[in-house]
């Protein structure tokens, strides 16, 4: 049977260029991936301000995915590493949701002894170091960098892009003794290769994690082993009122 | 001059009746407190999904409270020990921002060896050991501990409740070995009294923190010191689209 | 193209009926499962000393399989829990080798707040939570239960087998607070539907990580996102003299 | 009820200077700041050393202050970042004990990321890290940086004093990634304002923790809340012969 | 030539009776043991009040026993779980002055996974997990149970001891899954056989250190392998006035 | 009665000259040294693949050592700071078996506040840094430095070795804040009167430890005091097949 996962990104600005990214994974048709921004929110994700805006529609598009009976959705997949609402989609829904954030460090972790995460502004290293000290892999952390290019501005010239990434991967390895790099924006989709054929060609071969497509493989695997998040950490919401949101079995 | 202290309460309920406890603080009208509910949002925080839906609020509240040019707000604490928002309403406002949950949780770990939080349900203990995690006060907690009654009811019932909560501490200072008891919910607000009584009756002379008056004293005492928050690690949001949400200077 | 999971049975008993437990991955052929046992060494894990002397062996299966001409290998599963000779055979091939141990622990770290392992026997225990510590896991570790079962024994009896795994997967949950549990030994494979549905019974939806195929699922993942292990962490074996064994390329 | 709040320096030098510092803490009077400095012990605190032998005077300070029926005292804060006999006068006395090293790096902990201590000589790091350990903060630690003025010679040279301050304090925001800077001796009381200054000129926004004022107004905070420490972690110490030294009720 | 290890105790009650269980440590006369009481201080330790009255006359004898010039001493153990003054006394001298509790729960960590202290009183539980984490020991520690016997009544009822300390040894073991027991107070030399042999008759071959005599014997180790104190983490005390304290060349 | 211990080189290679640098520890032949080296196995240890081909050797070389009843061994050193099969020997065999990176780094820790670790290849830092972490030792590490000299040409050029080894080592006191420098390797044995007499000359006085003298003297210590490791953590494997190997009793 074809799975489909659900990839909700976490904000409203267009990325359907992404799915370009994951057209190789589709397995002949074993899986099936499909992609929803949100309608209301902020344009980008760069701060916590941004998280919380985004984070009631991201659970609304997690609740769509779990009750659309026409196209059912088995897993969701949560674009972006700052894991937005990721705790709180899993009290919303049964079916597994998936971190980008957190699974691919838990990769990180399992693929050298320690890895740096290589991310669009140093504003966000505070956040995905709390994040690392409640996943537990902030031991297995060498350093956060970051090229200081707002999220927007990502696409707007990819050749500065990859040079900038191809550069602080390559501090991370050299100065700051990374064994392998996490991507740490997953608007910086596909640019894995790129760093890792700089760092080979600087005499370093390590892993580049590229978050949003490990994930969905990730998830996949979840799937066929049949695992979902725990409902004793995660247990629904209790019924009550919440004025402002109309939530079906759950307000 | 008098110093302004706004308490966020996190859901629509009215718990004016809490304002009442803060009363003997005001030391002869130099501190002065108002409180502000939501309009919209869950009627009381029960798990992340309630946070993710009464956060955007929050920070409406708190960026409200900054700009009232008629009334100036000096300090905000945000009425719930799980903290929602507090770093988001950092990132937005200037003033310092105060979560009644870490500030209570420090504060518990310089009174005592190790600390219990006596809380709600246990179904937050996994979110209130995250928080511990990231504020450092983990190896401080000696347990997290549950009266399992929601907080619509808390103030149903108040012997049953006293009661309860005075159980919960005796265990947690006879069987997990705490040191200290941290309220684990505003909404106890007063019975930190009924509680130490209880103690002491079983030969435990052990404080027992009230989070609410004393994250109102701590945030005065920031006040004096002239500290608030750190703009590097709390920078403003960057000025973006954020459909949905009227911000004004920040969308 | 079909890829190609070589499983390394760490030991030289029979546990061919193992596979059968894989077939219902295979995703149409898309994923092709072989297994091999040791020709040499002890005839289970169940210590250090039964790690030691089955780690040459383990490195020599995982050399031959990357060897192959005739039927390549893609990604290697150490088929134990204790993951023995897991880095050094990272050090000795170069596609992706994991440890059904490793693998498990960090997917059970995802999936809930804390992760019990109930395993064979109480003598594991030392070994299992030192590679927590390495791993990074160890605080998301609930506790460590045995049902003091050898290996060989394992498939004696199943339906005490599942009846003794499930009691203490139980006391897990409600003693030790358990989210998830972790099957502690690849013998066990298959168990946790058991598992799963007695703690249904009893009340708990938490997920059960099967070890094998899990790893399994997560190795086919890691082989989509053409990920390895670091070469910086895992650097080849220099040349050098090592009587006793005979390796090409290496000594 | 004026609460009064006693200051024991822990030497024997006249600091008297400080106590203007805390003029402006006094609240129209409802606070009442008094300090006594030893009459035997080192003339300043620079090690382990000048901790064990001012010790036994700081606890005899710390008596005197709760037996003194006249001059009722609230609470004890502990003038030294070392905190020497921080849990030795919290066993002597039942008011309140703060000091000042524990609290200022409580609150830096919720005033940002991370936090460094900027303090007299390298060799107090030790000292501190270690007290950080204990007290959980560690993880919050950017670094610990010193100016290497001897506490007797910090009042010889302010604008030298100041300018090695906020030019370690500049290190260690650019090099060391700290978000807070604590003053790692309360001999650099009302320096804060220097730093504070420099640290903006270079485009820095974070809080300078001043340890002394900070306790003070949080020991008033405690005293509010009427909270003290827990006698579990610190019961009385039991009566015995205790030769060379004369102790009420306790000898 | 003969090591002279001198044996500082840390109050002022006779406990010569002690140097008896050291005796057939002399090696034909290769070490010397010796041992010094305090003139001035308390009559036993038992918190941390005890500790600090204790420690300028620790460290004196400390002085005195690196500056006899008649019977040079060598080596310094400090003759108490608590480790009081210990890193103030290596500061004071420069041969090498070990910890009773520093070293034997180093030595336990090395012995097996996880240690039980058995100590005097559950009071002294906190000072002793607070120097488990300073000494990086504290995932090592299964427990600190104690037998409530002061530290003067040790002598008192030798069996009543034994069997006290054998009773929480074995629930140490039994419930605490302790595989080492360390002896929480050095007034209980001796008594490691004690609780070995009832351990051995319960099932369970775990080591037991006994502090005083493991110490002095890591300390002639020390002394053979040359090696003593950093002089960077404890560099001597600066010359300056200590009121009340005669201190040749500190001073 | 003179004890005997037993060194188990853990390689081919002789290096027999490395018992000259435990003659003077024999103290008149109380202690008796005795060296093996192994038959078969890698020529020296530098990755886990060589501790892995080494370990059954060693394990072979420690059960001979128990078993010799014409000159009892009383307790076994395994030398080489990678600590190979140092687990399994101590299930293998019940006399005390000390590895030299455990011992030497568990007395670093107590030397002084960080330690730095010297040794031979960069490639071993993430094996040390692993071990670290399970020994508990992880937060006193400053760092680990390397000389990249392979362990068969240590012996090539003393001088070039000596200048190395002393440079890293400055470099970690200077620059990474170390108070004690540990030799990363027992091929280094008698090189930390060289390194120790360059950071004279640069003004530090910091210890120097040489592992294999060290542990060969903790070990004797451990004998004294008549301990050895817990049963509980390291119980005799279980009687069962391993093929290839003769092992009696345990097979």
């Amino acid at each position: 049977m074809t799975k489909h996962i659900r990839i909700i990104t976490t904000h409203t600005t267009d990325v359907s260029h992404k799915m370009k990214n994951l057209e190789p994974f589709a397995r002949h048709k074993e899986l099936k991936f499909s992609q929803v921004k949100l309608d209301k929110g902020p344009a980008s994700i760069e701060c916590e301000f941004d998280e919380v805006l985004a984070s009631p529609y991201i659970i609304g598009r997690a609740m769509e995915a779990e009750q659309d009976m026409h196209d059912p959705v088995h897993a969701i997949v949560i674009d972006c590493v700052g894991d937005p609402a990721l705790h709180a989609a899993r009290e919303a829904v049964r079916i597994p949701v998936l971190g980008a954030g957190e699974t691919a460090m838990h990769v990180a972790a399992t693929l050298g002894h320690r890895f740096s995460v290589v991310t669009i502004m140093d504003r966000v290293r505070p956040i995905l170091e709390n994040h690392m000290k409640m996943y537990g892999v902030y031991d297995h952390c060498a350093s956060v960098r970051a090229v200081e290019i707002p999220v927007l501005e990502i696409n707007k010239d990819h050749q500065r892009l990859y040079k900038l990434l191809a550069e602080e991967a390559l501090k991370a390895v050299e100065q700051d003794k990374a064994d392998v790099i996490v991507l740490g924006c997953t608007g910086f989709v596909g640019c894995d290769k790129h760093i890792k054929d700089y760092l080979l060609e600087n005499g370093f071969d390590v892993p580049v994690v590229d978050p949003l497509p490990t994930t969905v493989m990730v998830a996949a695997a979840l799937l066929e082993a049949s695992l979902t998040h725990s409902l004793k950490t995660y247990p629904r919401p209790p019924v009550k009122l919440r004025k402002g949101y109309s939530i079906p079995d759950i307000v």
